[in-house]
């Protein structure tokens, strides 16, 4: 027997809802399949703009439930009376269903299943058009991200700063040309980090203040598109100056473990095998992981996520990684971090395939600006 | 008996875990509040960060759990042992709160309680920091409507085009001139509106295409601040060129609608009654709402809505309005829009006071441009 899907969310950021539309709405809206039959329940505000633009084979008019059964029905109680009229008496709903509207649908006897995360498997499995969607943001990634290098090439070391056109180039400064010159393609750059010095060895620190001469600046850009609501992932490293040994060493060390994932990747593999590859890779050249006082060094993040809709999906190459598919973007983005040294992190998108993997990402590595 | 509160969410896209935390993280953490300490649990990449950040009183190392009880163990399970480790056997959640994890919860004996929104009603009542903030936000929304209205100031009337810089002007290029001045300001514009003619009609169409001399335009502005994560929100609504006798008709409608609820918003007030005032007013000048074909139109949406960590937040003016607080910001935008003749939306966001409200916008209204 088919199952019927359920789905209350707000497809803005609920990328399955959105997947299996095509609208965008900013509100939660109702999502019925019954059967092969999609059906979606907007509001009036909605329900033009639904009527034309959603992939949907039905969409209901909430205000015409409301002249029916009563103005401002309770959702729960709309679900159910639709429920009811086309004779389903279960739903399977994503992992992440709203727990209030699931027991009040319980109590009126529907049973609600969630179905552990993907909730649409397929949306693994990209199309030709999707990968499409996916290097056009990613070109627009490199653009933005060169315009922050190039500046840093031209800026000039003065004392531990760097200076620009007369004004020290800061986290905040650099942030600002990437996200407007993805602005300007129509990606939308949000938490773009630019992490100096120390800041990068917390990997998800956004970075602020002043870039430091001679220091690792961690570089991670990852807009959605604002045209297909696709995303792109992209990291470099970069020093201002001269690197350290040391930091060449690490940079020559992540280079390293992130080809030997390109080398092993392709539809099949174990991401969690992938994972112990780079560990591997990093045991075998003397990087130690662990717990420095409170805080950690080493490699102690996961190797890779996929990359569509949302900017972390399936599948997951990591300590709980999951089986590789055909048709799946993913990141490649091994990283080191020792407080005191330097942070290095090298992330490309690719393709994985039958065979392989394509790597969508054109950006040359270069380690000294 | 004080309550113990648990979220599993993402602080980027849950407003309450960020309001508890001021911590901002991309993938889902656990927070909990046993009586009045405030409890997160992070992974190795967010722990660093969270111990510095994090305004709770204990951060907990996944890994550490990890080390204890066997590697990856699932979050449902890490979350029964802390609550049991704590003799805690009730939570209060989210009523969004993810169904899955919640099942595994009573599974294991938990009692799992959702509350209905807002999960912190403290949220409504702004702090003057966060006024602030959200004045701030609004600035930059000023600034960049105002870019994108100089520039059709500035352009020419050929035809049935308005053209600038040897260019038609568009819907797209007017969002791009507001997200990139947005952007300059570290504000986010997504899904921004510039909907000329009928597209305005619907009031949630972003809008494509050229825009059209002596037609309405509606611009809808509703940035959030990379620098605070609170929002602003404004709508104006143009002619480039003249405007008609009945499109004028509705501007003086819209903006005499509007008036009405600042003079009687205030704390106390039904959200419901200042929405059937709005209502009442266009019913008073002749407008009728309704379905035209599989069409709405007149005025079928809300009133307003609570403005802070998130665009749409508690309090709301509207058919399933809420009672205002003294200290909630909420925008007040009465619309008109009829097929063929015209779509106008007027929106200010103010802070309701005690005895009345005040208007946080200093944009003017003018109609023709």
């Amino acid at each position: 027997m088919k199952e019927n899907l359920l789905i209350y969310a707000a497809s803005d950021t609920d990328a399955d809802l959105f997947h299996a539309t095509r609208f965008l709405a900013v509100d939660p809206v109702v999502f019925l399949q019954v059967g092969r039959k999609k059906i979606l329940i907007l509001s009036d505000l909605e329900i033009g703009r639904g009527r034309a633009q959603a992939r949907v084979d039905e969409v209901l008019s909430l205000s015409e439930f409301d002249r029916r059964i009563g103005k401002g029905v309770p959702v729960d109680r709309l679900i159910g009376r639709v429920l009811r009229e086309r004779g389903v008496r279960r739903v399977t709903v994503p992992h992440n269903f709203p727990l209030e509207l699931a027991d009040r649908l319980r109590a009126q006897r529907i049973g609600v299943t969630p179905r552990p995360a993907p909730f649409f498997p397929g949306r693994v499995r990209k199309t030709a058009e999707e990968v499409r969607w996916i290097e056009a943001a990613q070109r627009a990634v490199e653009e933005a991200t060169g315009k922050a290098i190039d500046l840093l090439r031209r800026a000039r070391v003065r004392g531990n700063k760097v200076v620009h056109g007369g004004e020290v180039v800061t986290s905040e400064s650099l942030k600002r040309v990437i996200n407007v010159a993805l602005m300007e393609r129509n990606c939308v750059g949000k938490d773009t980090i630019v992490a100096p010095a120390d800041q990068g060895c917390d990997p998800h620190h956004q970075g602020s203040g002043p870039i430091r001469p001679d220091r690792t600046l961690i570089i991670d850009v990852f807009p959605r598109s604002g045209d297909t609501r696709y995303f792109a992932d992209m990291t470099r490293t970069v020093v201002k100056g001269k690197a350290s040994p040391a930091v060449k060493k690490m940079y020559a060390a992540v280079k390293e473990a992130q080809e030997a994932v390109f080398g092993s990747l392709r539809a099949g593999a174990d991401g969690r095998a992938l994972h112990r590859e780079v560990q591997e890779v990093f045991r075998g050249l003397g990087y130690r992981t662990g717990p420095r006082g409170k805080k950690m060094e080493g490699f102690f993040h996961g190797t890779g996520h996929g990359v569509g809709l949302d900017i972390h999906e399936a599948p997951s190459i990591g300590l709980k990684g999951t089986r590789m598919e055909a048709g799946a973007v993913v990141t490649v983005e091994p990283g080191l971090y020792y407080w005191g040294i330097g942070a290095v992190r090298l992330e490309d998108m690719v393709l994985v395939t039958r065979t392989g993997c394509r790597n969508l990402t054109r950006f040359p590595k270069e380690l000294e600006v």
